[in-house]
Parts: structure tokens; C-alpha cells; sequence
């Protein structure tokens, strides 16, 4: 029995030894495993050596009071670890520095965004928009690349416009006399709105404004413009306001800013794609969406954001869920209350969300490397003024759009719902912010509307997938990249079940081509729908954004299938062929079924069976690795941050431990309590009303 | 145009006029729509004059400022209300205190709970257990009912019990020579935790304890414990600790209780069902549950709740909607962006939740009305002795256990759903605190896990359920009660089709009756599964919740489809159908699609027909009521509380000005911002490291 910090009449609940158990009884080494997860050896060691250092690290490292800050509070400890990480970045690798970001993100999502605001959206506007000078200048020579010297914000989204960037009020007018742009906030809607970083933090902003020359508008462009000097005080003609108190993240000092007839050098234009010559002569980018460029990075990290949160949270529901007892099931044997995970609903509540946490780990890694591969390869063309590379590179790029507009919208949609029924899973220790979910849904939920609203980035995945398919059916047009299925267009269009077998389901491949041919019927019945309305794609809306999570999933499946069959390590395979039919079951077959069977891709008699049989058979058979499984995503305890969750199992004592430490027992009495007790020993009504109502005063007044 | 705080080059958008032009072209009058959802006109304009009454009072009236409090903070608000509600009490009728209370808990919960538990949890509890002299003494001597001299809590819940109650594990041991009870937390497990207002204002518990007389254990009976002496100081044996940082609530001073041995006397134990005589004689209850009995207000009032919560924010989301424009529809005539709520999407994701409060209004009206009925015959046959009245009473209770734990649980789930897509549907403005969603969320989401977590509630009714189509199709019994439908059992486990043509959908009764065929279909698999395996109830968890969520939507349906008929005010009766309708369509039809077509209830072209055409004909044709339809629900701003969605939708300025009047942009700095300049001006790595690893220093030690 573990030590105790509480006196005991009987012996109390032993939640650790329960634990214990489980690992014991394992067959599964969680280091392979965790190589498994993370793709390679190399990329499973970096992060461990990175989780030590951090939890080493006496200013990164996160406790219980990380989750009792106010939001003063917040702001300072997130400020502490910007400067501690700006150490950091000065001696480790590139690749070591990006991946602990990565890492810290998972418990203080305020400094991750904080940071990647400058390093990613901020600078990688410059590099992506930018001249190689221009991010030269910027980046090294002002040593914005480090963190030193400048701190820039990213000045995209305004009051009166979110996600339609192209509709940005803000503009950027030539005077060609001076060879200067004016940047100039016209009105309230255009404030420069959310803007992290702008309150108290950025030197400079890019700033998405209209470029205007002659009384021309063309478009929305990027601009550099400085907010403070090095005195950090604001210029004149920049005025910033702190956005205050937000649901979350709230270590993030967003900003709005307003521009007003603020001076820049035309050379502060970034100017890769777009040019503006002295004349006043235009040159526009070769595709607009070049200029978003600097998002698709963020989008790809929230998706592995996704599988790295899901896994802490699911590893300390499953942790509380072996250790904790709750009632006597028909099936106990040794007089004590059954363990939650015993139960068949506490299994379909948590063990899903596993299986998906290591769909998306498996997704979320595939979509990060073909990214980097990507800007790698844009950037060398860009270098060599390689035209053809160029457009390669542009082709997969619009391929990226899709694939990272659908995983990041579907899978931070997907983390959401995992945090919130782990959370409720726990029942009211859930609740406790010592367990670390309340605090990070409210850090994560902004993941679902931020750098692309994740409706409007599905809308614009699921048009991308009709327009594939209608090229593959009226044109024969053979489909590339991720898309490639579409080709198929017309033959799996028919009405035939593609699961009219119970055994079908077995088949992950057989799945496959089912949500392949489920978003061939889906999509194709909307072009019908699309050639009967004259083309109204609003009103399919609703189906494009279907079509983006069955993409993510079609996405994630081909990736987790492909994966499995790759595994060398057979030690894993009965668990990982578990992991792999279960996500499918219940995040494909059960969450799609409505669409599965109106669209006869699948029987009713099957979609029975899936509910009734092959789903709690593969529960039932997940049951004993899960917490080897969770085990495995290596998370310590200092990442999870949670005294219920902790890897030795000692919920109770974990969690009393906390509670007393935060709050000191011998604090018997709130600030308040003087007023309390002063209402509980008022005196009574009449007394109050100095008995103005009744007694002396009735004689003397009603006469 | 309205008048603006802000400067302008040019003209900024004009909310304000988009939502009077929708209130220009209603056809509704919203405080006739208002006397429909509360059901009758007296309810309605007792709340009209309680929110009025709110709004004037300055402890009362919610600001923006309550988004801004710590936790200390928030606490002592909280109290400053308490107190406030005190001298309401003394002077308000019992309805006008009941139903202000209720109000005050749409925008204050903490205050709403910290009352309730007193006044609903603790006194309910003695009520509802204590003979009537105990309920007079503890509640009108003590005055307690008025929140004087004493304040109770409810020490229900320990830290190793939460759902499962009868395994509490503290004890209360009789001691026959000195006729008291002995209360004893045996180890840590049995703390008792979660207590309201244990950890700063009770000056007595209830204790659900283990009665053991004689070595016997009697089970789980309830005792009332004094905890704070009349100088508001703990008593000895009593260790009480602060429960401290929470996701929500934290107004609240949730506490956990420790009793080593506490005496209290034998007639402290409340005995209205359970006795225990001077010589250990024990007389126990008629029916285990009606110790449980105290937790039913709380459940029905939660019921309500989630209507008006719900009613709360998809006020402010549709107002939000109407005075938003987004980019350019292909429709758009006027060069204008759209707003958003002519998009399709938009409708899809807020009317429903708009038709789904109306269906929640009525449904937790009659529940209220139900409820009230039922424990006041209770009362009146306990006070009369009256044993048949008494029978007939427990009867009535155990239906209201499965209709208020079916609505409480699926009427909790979905208000969190709402408030969450509500939210999203206001974009990066939903995330501000300003707006209300936050705080709200993580102060709502308790309802799903507290006073019978969601889960254990709908396995419980979904068992009854289960166990009464049994009755009925095995017995032939007829069944009563709201569960009366299953009487037609066998009749209904056919598989023919209900919905079988397109026009079936357009009838309510139709889909009221397919409702009950699928629950009748799914109870009746459930049955085989059970004489299949034995009857392990444990495998068909899922089910059992599935039904409970069924069983809700019935009652709801049912009694909708009541009141429209009732109906007599002909100016409501398009709107009111085209409500009801979509709330089937969507709540109902498309929400539960895999079950109405698995169990073919419904067919596939059916349902094709449902979401394809239905759906969207029904959204176009309630859209433009949206607006008039929230404004019935005649929430003031002071209760929405939400700078985006005030009644005069002018959403920029209003925002604008709150987000500038919290945070006065003259304070350019942080307090953390030397700090942060420190940082960026900090001297270069060789410098920082005394150049010990190059130039004089190589030179010197490398030899």
C-alpha cells in the first residue's frame, strides 16, 4: 500500500494497486509502442529527451497552480516562459526547438501561441510573402528569428471581418510622391481585431490591408508596419487596446489596433508574390491563396495538437477509470465495487476516444511530413526560379488546403468532444480544475474557429471534393494526391451495398472503399442537387462540410491501415489491428451511419451488427491493454497535470494531496465571512423596519 | 444610424438597422408568444416583473464585471447576492421567491446553487425525511427557510462515492447508553466531498451516513450535523477544507467535510420513514428511494433550467447572426456581404437549437406543474395518514424518477450543446468573456454530472423502461403513467415501416407514434439481449441511455404537439407549427437517423427526403421569425448579460465600448512588461556566457 497522507479508522480504497495490476499483466512494451505512435525512433527519443528537459526545467515546468491564475497572473508566468524558451532557441537545434514548442503547447497553450505567433504566423508571412532580403532583414538581421530585438504580431482578421480575409477593410494607399504606403483604419469594422501579442507585447505587426494605387483596389496584400519603437513605446499614430478577458488563453495578451494614416517605405511591402514599382506599376501573385500560405503550418500543428491533447486526456480518464470503483455489477466476484472500466458503457465512453487518439497520431504525422516536404520544395524552386517546381509545388499546395482544412477542422472538432466525455467520465473530480480539464477546454475550443473557422475551412474542402468529382464523371479526368479515389467516380455510384456482409466490417480495406463510395454518392447526389438549383452552393453547405469530415476520416483510415501494414514489431499488432477496427466502427460506421444506410453503402442488417456485436467484441478485447495503450503515449506527469491522472494510479491521495496544498485547511474562514455571518445574525424584519409598521406607530398613524 | 464611440474615415456597419428591419416585418406579438412558452399569462408576467425588479436592483443587475472576477472575488459577489436574496425572501410571495430565484440562476448559477443548496437540498431533505416537527423546528424555529441564524449543506457525495450513494461509507453508529449517533468519516475515501458551502458558510449538514445499530448495517439514512457554531467557528471533530479552483461555479464554496466521531443526539436523525427507538429498535422505510426524494426539485428545476440557458444564448446568437454579414452570397443583390443568417449553414446550426428551447419550455413546464402536484398530495397524505394517498403518491414518484431523470439528463447534454455551437456561430466574438459564452459553459456543464450524473440517470430509466415493456408485452399489463404508450408493446415490434412515404413526416402524431415504435423496438432487443445473456443489464448500458434520450424526446414531443393544439391564439399558429416541426425533423428524426432506419422505423428514401428537402424548407420558412422568436423569450440585456447580443443590435459599438471600458487602452504597458523588453534587449548569447568559450578564453585553455 502506498503512503498516505490522511489517518485512516479502516483501510482505504487502494486505487494504485489497481494500476499495477494492469501493467503487470501487459504484454505490450509502451516504448515500442511509442515509436510506433511517433513514426520513427528518432522523432520517439527526441521527445522524451525533450519531456525530461522541460519537466526539469523549474520555469517551463507546469504545476497545480498553473490552474489558479488570474489573468494578470497568467500573463506574467506565460512571459516568464517566452523568455525562458528564448534561451532555448539560441542552442538547441531547429528541429529540437520546434518540437519542444510543440510539446509545451500541450499544457500551457498560451505560451504556444504566443510564441508561434511570432515564429509562425508573424515570420512565416515574411518568409512565405516576403522576399528572401525581406526575411533576411526581418528574421536575422533584426533577430526577430530568435526572439531578440522585435516581436511581431499577425494583423489578419478585423472586427467586421473574420473569415473572409479577401473582405479586410484596412488599407494600404501608394503615394507615389513619397514612395510610401498609408495604412489607415477606416472605420470601426475595421479594427484590427484579436490580434495576439498586439496588447502589451508586439514591436511590429504584418498587417493584411487593400492595396490601393491610383484609386485602384487590388486585393488584400501584407505589409510590415512597426506598432512600437525600441522603447517599447507605441508610435504615434498606432492605437492598441487589450482584448481582456477570453474563455481561454488567457496568458495571450490579444490586442486590437487601429491604423490611422500610419507611413510606411514602399520596401515594407512584402513583395515575393505582389510588387509595387516606384511607378506605381502592379505585379499580382500567380494565386491568391499563395498569400495564406502562412497558415497552412498553423493548421497542420493543431492537427497534431489534436492527437497529443486527446492523449493526455484520455490517458488520465483511463487511469481513473481502472482505479476507481462505483457500484457492484452483476459480475463481481470479490464483494468490492466494480472498477469503472469494467463497465461496458465506461468502455464505449473512453476507449473510442484511444483508438482515435492514435488514428490522429497516425494522421496528424503523415500530414506534418508531407507539409515540410512541400514548403521545402516550394522554397528550393522559389530559390532557383524553377517555374515548373513552382507549380508543382502550387498544385500540391492547393492538395494541402484540403487535406489540412479537413484534419484540422475534424480533428480539433473530434479533441473537443474527447476532453469533454473524459472530463464527464471522471464524474465530479472532472470538474476539479487540479485535473486540468477545465482550464484546457477552455485553451482548446478557440482551435475550432481560429485560423480557419473549421465550417468554412470544411465548406471550402467539401467544394474542392464535388469539383474533383465532377471533373472524374464528366470529364474522365483522372484525380491526383489525396483526391485520387474520386477517379472511380461514376462506378461508385450505383446503389449497392458495399457492406452487405456482417464479415464486410471485418475488412479494414472493405471500409475503405465504403466511406470512399459514401463520399462519391454524397457528393454526387449534391451536383445533381447543384445542377437542378442553378449552381447555389450555399444551399449544399451543410453536405460540404459532411464531406470534409468523411475526407478526414477517409484521410486518416487509408493512413492508419497503410501504417499498421508497415509494422514490423509483432509484439504490437493484436493491439494495434484492435486500435484500427474500433476507430473505424465507432468514428466511421456509428457516426456516419444515418449517411451509410440513406446512401445503401451499408445494410441496416450490418450497421445491427456493428452496434450490437463487433463493436463491444473489440471493447471487450481492448479492455486489458488499455492503460498500457495510454501508458504508451509517454506523457509525464508534469505534461498531464492532473492529481487524478498520475502514473502511480494513487488517485485519492493524489488528488487530497492537492487540494490541501492549494487550499490550507487552517484558512476555516473566507475574506467574506464577516458579511455572511452578519446576514445569518440580522436582526428580524420588524426590528429592521424600526417597527414602523405595527405597535405604537399603528396607534399613532391609523387614527 | 445609431450613435457611435469611435471615430470614422468612412461609414462602419450598421448592425442595428438589420435587426429592426426584422422586427419592422413581424407578424408576431412577442409577449403573446411569451405567455405560450411559459404557459400562462400569469407565469409570464410574474417573470416579467421579476426580471424587471432584477435589473433595478444594483446588487441584483449582472454587468460585464462579473466576467472580469478571481475566484475570491467571485465568492464575495456571490454573498453580497446571498445577502440581497435574503430580504427578498422576507417579503416575496413563496412563488415570487421560487421563481426569482430561478431567474437570478440563468446569469448568476453560483448563486443560484449556493441557495439552492440550502434551500432546496438541505430543507428538502428535512422535509422530505424529517417528520414535520423536525422540518419545524430545523427550518422555522432555526428560521433557516429564511436564511437566518443557520445555513445548511448537503453531505451527500464522498470523495470514493459519487453516483452510487447507497455505498456511502461514512458511519453513524448508535450508542443505546447515551441515545446519540456517532459520525465517523472512516479513511479518505469516505470524506465527504463536492459539499456546497461547506468550506466557508454552513452552520449545519445533512449527512448521508451508514446506520448501524447493534453491529447491524441499517444502510444509508440521513442525519442532520452541526458543523459552525453560532460565532460561525468549526465545531471540534469537524474538519472541513475548501474544495478551491473549479472549471465553473466558482462563486461557489464547494467544501469537503472530515467527521472523527461527532456526537449528535438520537433526534437528530431524520426520521419521517426510518426511526430508530431509544432501544435500537429499527423501523425502516416503505421505499429506499424516497431518501432520495430531496434530489427530484433540483432535477425538475434543472429541466427548466435548460430551457431558459438554452433560451439565453441562442438570443444572442441569432441577434449576432442577423446583424453579421460575411462574405457575398451568390444571391446578394445589394454589393453587400450576406448576413449570416441567410446562409443555409447558419440556419442549420441555430434554428433547430431556437425550435429545440420552445420544445424544452413546454416540456419543463409541465414536468414543474407535475412535480408540484405530486409532492404536495404526498405531503398532504403523509400529514392525513392517509396510506392509499400515500401508495398512490410513491407510484407517481417513481414515474417522475424515470420522465425528470430522462429530461434532466438529455435536456443538460443538449443545453451544453447549444451554448457550444451558439458560441462557435459567433466566431472569435464567442470566445470573449464579454460575450458570456465562457463563463456560462464551464458553469453549466456541472448539470450534466451532478444531483445524478447523466449517464447513471439514463441507464436507471432507460432499466424502467426496459422492465415495463416486459410488463407489457410477457404480462399483457397495461402501463400508466408516461411510459402508458408501451401497452401497445408486441403490436409495435413488427418491422414494418412508420415513416414509409415522404408526406409521413409532415404529421407530428406520425412521428410521435414512430417515436414510440422505435423505443418500443429497441426495449424489445434490449429484452432478447437479456434472456440471451442472462440478463446482464450491464451489456445494454448503452441502450438504457439510448432509450432515457428517447423516452425525454417523447415526453417533450408529446406534450408540444398538446399545447399547439390548445393553442387559440391564431397570430402564433404558423410559427409554432413550423417550431414544432423542425424540432422533430432535426431533434428527433435526424438525430437518432442510424436508429430509425436500423430498426426500420423509418425508411431510407424517407429519411433522404428528410434532410434534403424537409429540413431546409422548414428553415426558410421559419427564418424570418428568428428574431421575434428569441425576443419572445423577453430576456432583458441585464440577463443576457452579452455585449453582442443586446436588443438593439448594434453589435460593433457595444462590444467596442465594453471591451474599452474593462480594459482603458491608457494602460499601454503590462505590469510584466519590463520583463518582456528585458528580454528582447538582452545582450547576446557570447556576451551572456562571459565569451568563456571563445577568443582570450580559447586561447588560454586549449593549449
Amino acid at each position: 500500500m502506498s503512503a498516505t497522507n490522511s489517518v485512516s479508522f479502516a483501510p482505504p480504497p487502494d486505487p494504485a494497486s489497481l494500476l499495477r495490476r494492469e501493467r503487470e499483466n501487459a504484454s505490450i512494451d509502451p516504448l515500442a509502442m511509442h515509436r510506433f505512435i511517433e513514426g520513427s525512433a528518432e522523432k520517439s527519443s527526441q521527445i522524451l529527451r525533450l519531456y525530461s528537459s522541460l519537466e526539469r526545467d523549474p520555469v517551463m515546468a507546469a504545476s497545480y497552480r498553473d490552474y489558479e491564475l488570474d489573468l494578470e497572473e497568467q500573463r506574467e508566468l506565460t512571459t516568464m516562459r517566452i523568455n525562458r524558451m528564448t534561451r532555448y532557441i539560441e542552442t538547441d537545434t531547429a528541429s529540437d526547438f520546434a518540437r519542444r514548442l510543440n510539446l509545451v503547447t500541450i499544457y500551457d497553450p498560451s505560451m504556444g501561441i504566443r510564441i508561434s505567433v511570432n515564429l509562425g504566423l508573424f515570420l512565416n508571412c515574411i518568409r512565405g510573402n516576403g522576399t528572401s532580403d525581406q526575411y533576411e532583414y526581418w528574421a536575422k538581421h533584426h533577430e526577430s528569428a530568435i526572439m531578440k530585438q522585435m516581436y511581431g504580431c499577425f494583423g489578419m482578421t478585423e472586427l467586421g471581418h473574420g473569415s473572409n480575409v479577401a473582405g479586410c477593410e484596412t488599407t494600404a494607399t501608394f503615394d507615389k510622391e513619397k514612395d510610401e504606403f498609408v495604412i489607415n483604419t477606416p472605420h470601426i469594422g475595421a479594427t484590427k481585431w484579436w490580434i495576439g501579442g498586439a496588447a502589451h507585447s508586439a514591436t511590429h505587426s504584418v498587417v493584411y490591408a487593400r492595396l490601393l494605387v491610383d484609386g485602384k483596389d487590388y486585393g488584400v496584400k501584407t505589409f510590415v508596419v512597426p506598432l512600437r519603437d525600441s522603447n517599447h513605446d507605441l508610435l504615434p499614430g498606432i492605437s492598441v487596446g487589450d482584448i481582456g478577458a477570453k474563455m481561454g488563453r488567457e496568458g495571450v495578451d490579444n490586442g486590437w489596433i487601429q491604423y490611422s494614416n500610419v507611413r510606411i517605405p514602399r520596401f515594407f511591402m512584402l513583395q515575393k508574390w505582389c510588387r509595387v514599382s516606384a511607378e506605381g506599376k502592379v505585379t499580382l501573385p500567380p494565386l491568391e491563396q499563395l498569400s495564406y500560405i502562412s497558415l497552412l503550418g498553423g493548421r497542420v500543428m493543431m492537427a497534431v495538437d489534436s492527437y497529443r491533447m486527446s492523449a493526455r486526456f484520455i490517458t488520465v480518464a483511463l487511469r481513473y477509470a481502472v482505479g476507481r470503483r462505483q457500484f457492484k455489477s452483476q459480475s463481481t466476484r470479490d464483494g468490492k465495487e466494480t472498477q469503472l472500466l469494467d463497465y461496458p458503457l465506461h468502455q464505449k465512453r473512453l476507449l473510442p476516444y484511444l483508438a482515435l487518439a492514435y488514428a490522429m497520431a497516425v494522421g496528424s504525422n503523415k500530414l506534418e511530413i508531407q507539409h515540410g516536404e512541400i514548403v521545402a520544395n516550394l522554397e528550393k524552386a522559389v530559390a532557383n526560379n524553377d517555374k515548373k517546381g513552382i507549380e508543382q509545388s502550387i498544385a500540391l499546395t492547393k492538395s494541402l488546403f484540403v487535406d489540412s482544412g479537413s484534419l484540422k477542422s475534424t480533428y480539433t472538432w473530434l479533441t473537443a468532444d474527447c476532453i469533454n466525455e473524459a472530463r464527464q467520465s471522471c464524474g465530479g473530480l472532472g470538474y476539479s480544475s487540479y485535473n486540468g480539464f477545465g482550464k484546457t477546454y477552455g485553451d482548446w475550443v478557440v482551435q475550432c474557429t481560429w485560423e480557419g473557422d473549421n465550417n468554412v475551412l470544411g465548406m471550402s474542402a467539401g467544394k474542392t471534393i464535388i469539383n474533383n468529382l465532377k471533373l472524374a464523371v464528366q470529364k474522365n479526368k483522372s484525380i491526383s494526391g489525396s483526391l485520387s479515389y474520386l477517379s472511380r467516380g461514376r462506378q461508385g455510384m450505383s446503389d449497392k451495398y458495399v457492406l452487405g456482409q456482417d464479415s464486410d466490417v471485418e475488412s479494414p480495406e472493405k471500409v475503405l472503399e465504403a466511406l470512399e463510395t459514401l463520399i462519391i454518392r454524397v457528393a454526387g447526389t449534391a451536383l445533381n442537387t447543384l445542377s437542378d438549383n442553378g449552381n447555389d452552393w450555399d444551399s449544399i453547405s451543410h453536405t460540404r462540410v459532411l464531406l470534409s469530415k468523411l475526407q478526414c476520416h477517409r484521410y486518416t483510415l487509408f493512413t492508419f491501415i497503410e501504417r499498421v501494414a508497415e509494422n514490423k514489431d509483432t509484439q504490437l499488432e493484436e493491439a494495434l489491428v484492435l486500435l484500427l477496427k474500433l476507430y473505424y466502427q465507432v468514428n466511421i460506421l456509428q457516426a456516419f451511419a444515418g449517411e451509410f444506410l440513406t446512401y445503401n453503402v451499408m445494410s441496416g442488417q450490418v450497421q445491427a451488427s456493428v452496434s450490437l456485436r463487433a463493436i463491444p467484441s473489440t471493447l471487450t478485447a481492448l479492455r486489458p491493454h488499455a492503460i498500457i495503450l495510454s501508458d504508451s503515449f509517454q506523457q509525464p506527469d508534469m505534461i498531464l497535470n492532473s492529481a487524478i491522472g498520475r502514473y502511480n494510479g494513487d488517485i485519492y491521495e493524489n488528488y487530497y494531496g492537492v487540494v490541501k496544498a492549494a487550499n490550507p485547511p487552517i484558512r476555516d474562514k473566507a475574506p467574506y465571512s464577516a458579511a455572511f455571518q452578519a446576514m445569518l445574525n440580522r436582526p428580524d424584519l420588524q426590528t429592521r423596519e424600526r417597527f414602523e409598521k405595527w405597535g405604537a406607530a399603528k396607534m399613532k398613524l391609523s387614527k
